[in-house]
């Protein structure tokens, strides 16, 4: 089995309905990965020793989720020198923009990549552009992901001018 | 020289003219504090071996300032059981409202207690009153600080009404 | 019977299911409170009268709740010298953000220990930090209740990598 | 001398050079105002005094104006039957969005008729529209005052069709 | 039948089921009021027309509600010399930010008396305040109003305290 | 068979049941439409050909809707010099509002004919405006739009103020 | 001389600086324009007997910039089938939010063509973008000025890639 | 010379000021970089040929600055699988919020890496770090640069430790 390029992190298992799309396209993709529960909160030493130990194992990207006062992706980013993927998780009062100004307005020095609220799957994405600079195999995949989605939008839109809206509603 | 019972850290000095008034009240109530400069994102160690320290060394109260994607207040509070206060310290572009946003929604089990946006004068005050449960010389003086505001007030009110708006607002 | 050392207040009956959260984890801290309405708007003088009172009657802690334009908190904190932690309730229309300005930006000289938006339960925790300091027991239950949450959340992250994500979804 | 009719307060005297167009647009209407200073927070017995004391004095209605946490109008709509209007005072970090939030949001039951962010002017004119309800001299003035600001807002438009916007410009 | 004292209207029958609240607190207080829809967009002359006449008709007060860019009550308060209130109906993308800006924020010269977002009840309330100040009718019920809402939370109040908050809210 | 005049393109067939009350209002003009999917991010070559056909092929207006990041109608707009008019779809995380900002905010030099957030219908009207300009059909018709919607409104006025609230909400 | 095409109006002349762009970018293009002060509140009948008249007397498109609680654009948008374009002017307290959702945010039935805050420039290519479309000598001066643009950005782009940044900066 | 391997580009020289911290930081760590003008509204055809050119050239991190309607980041990451950064400019109304939501809030399939408001030289270690995992004298640049952040960081946290907070600031 080969070992994990991408770490997928989560500050708590109720970000992980959001936080799969990025495992799930990294599948597609072909990117191994790991997936675990880091809370920089709750487990503030484990997060210590995970960000120290990445590198070292080989783990060339880390995406983090978090939600709320989201720290987890900018404490990881302070202590690896691994670009680091943040994905803010959309919260129950402030609907995430809460999470996004945690993770994003990092002070200069330690960047976060920082994607959509909960931009999973586009976090997923980045991690493989990232390792598609150095995969060829990685980079092929992307280029027909992109051409997927350029064939589906296409076919969609030709579906749409052929049968019209009210055609195309009901048919959903 | 006694002890320090409030430690005022801060994520950078360009906090410290914000962060100043925290010390200035508490020098008013004799409150003994140590004041320095702790980054969550450039000195992560540091800041876990200060958390870690901080209930042994005697201190009481942590007050805690920094702005932007603010992760210090929060992160303090997970590694420690004393009760953190958080400044959040007015940022450029988004006025605080990023500071404030990561300062004061904390997930459940590690609470920061927020004040204002540089409310750093109100983070001293709200220290005090957490030593003046347990040392009455300092709960006397937080009411003299009361009654003065108030009689400060009333002297100003006073003389408002006594000499209308154009002379106060030419007076001042 | 033990005298109660935290007040917890809130503004209307509507905010108790968001309220009673800091009287559950106070109970699980041992930590003797009164919990009661007392509204700001409609109540004022019954909220004169309390404020007043809490000192004398032995509270060392008040925790206030409120929504909206959230003035409970803010006015009892100029009422008294404790300690007064508020809980913005969220609101209909403005999710919150209302009742978060009305509680946090007091002004110089009256601070409101602001918790996150329907953050009772922290406020709780909040409220045992600061009691802990005088109490050895609430300390120690704090310190088992964060070793809890640390266990709970690795236990999680070793089931999630040990059964992968879908398992671990399919299996909540 | 006449016996005001309105009444005018704010939380601090930094409010004054808002709160005074309140005064000098009641003098154009020749409504008789007093104008002081109460603070919620630091004169909170004296709030509670002048409240109760309000309509006793034949106070008719009361200009309440204060910046970030404003609790004042709120507060003192609390404590009276009278209309209470409320001006959100512009504040540093937040740009008065606090102060109109903790102002207008107010729970059913107790209203605050909030004007503008700084918009004491209109406070005043709201004032005389009530006191115009039985003082037809001040629905006279109100009615002459509409009509004023229609005249030169033509006249303006007279000069800018006629000299163009350049020379409008430069000419100011 | 007596001749209406409060007019209120609103942009849509879309409103209505916020803006009857306004309605049946003025019942309540025995204030007689009439009520229609005017749409400052769809109906702009009927609305010239009836701001023009509302004075003349011997209406004191009139209540306007509307949504999203809700010029409503804006442009009734410019046709008229009376205290116009204005309530900002909640909108589904903005949450009624939209209507409370579109309301609030009028320019000098132009007041209306706003309330929070979906305030009809406060709105109702506050123009019984301004009829009050010559009917001591509704002044008195306006009173006992106030104290009914006193003695209903301090009811509650005694109830929470003396059952406690798991019986209370199992018995609601 | 007429050529379109006017071409309504979305980013998404998520977007379809908001877009299509641009087509159907166009309908009600008589004003002929084509009605496709486009993609700024997903098909931007398409996007290319599009736009830069869309005059030669005598289209007059372009109506483009996108949420989120929304970058089609902008796109659109620096590749024509026909009037585009775009319409933000509600977003899930932010409600439309960053979809709003992607849209409006343009710099100088490429405009964007921007409506309400999920307005579609109001881009068809303002549509047949431009249409109407050039085609007194359309401008009739837009004329009989607006006399219908103010018999509409007061119809609906009549019927309230003839059965009062509480009957007119219950024969809804 | 030729019979005005466009109407530009404006609130107040406070917004001439703003609104100036406008009649500039339509003089840059041989349209020719009209450009007074409206106020909807404080010349409302002006107002309506301005956007009643405003299509008899040639105009093909009016463009209404205003500020704060901005109702001019929508207001006259009510009162004309020809399409009106709102420039929502930067307010003091707010930034221009209130502007921008004060007009963008209309009913169904009566669209406004909004553009960014202050893009009064942006109004006026617009408005020549829908005149253009009828006259091809405007249409042709929209086509080199987006050509001049394209010259412009590229010529700066090819000094700054001779030059380098630091040059390029010192140089301006 | 050797060939760049970051292109550093932005949609206006008024972005410049802001986007050379990028350059600078690239420079620091001897990442090669190029850096020009390209706009999406403006010259959208080169910015289409730049994006499919920027693979074959050698490029592997493209960082793109952009304020306001912010469609460059987005709209290059559509046109190649590269990783393309995006800085968020600081606007004049809206300060930057509408630059970064346009910049964020990308859909699934085209991620944009989001730095914070007017964050260019995170931009640039962000790139740095995505270099860095090939290239291991960027990597120990890297390393080195964050050992100096906190160095310095602690050589000022002694220095104000040393002499205290008003030595410190009047030495400043």
């Amino acid at each position: 089995m080969k070992k994990p390029l991408v770490s997928i992190i989560m500050g708590s298992d109720s970000d992980l309905p959001v936080m799969k799309e990025a495992a799930e396209i990294l599948t597609e993709f072909d990117v191994v990965y790991e997936c675990t529960i880091v809370s920089a909160h709750r487990t503030p030493e484990k997060m210590f020793a995970f960000a120290e130990a990445a590198e070292d194992k080989g783990i060339q990207v880390i995406i983090a989720g978090a939600g709320g006062a989201a720290h987890l992706p900018g404490m990881v980013a302070s202590l690896t020198s691994l670009p680091v993927i943040g994905v803010p998780v959309q919260s129950k009062a402030l609907s995430g923009i809460d999470s996004l100004y945690s993770i994003v307005q990092m002070p200069p020095g330690i960047p976060v990549a920082t994607v959509a609220v909960n931009g999973a799957k586009n976090a997923g994405i980045l991690a493989a552009e990232i390792i598609g600079l150095q995969d060829s195999k990685v980079k092929v995949k992307l280029k027909e992901y992109k051409e997927a989605l350029r064939v589906m939008v296409e076919e969609k839109a030709e579906k749409l001018e052929a049968i019209g809206y009210e055609a195309y509603l009901s048919d959903k």
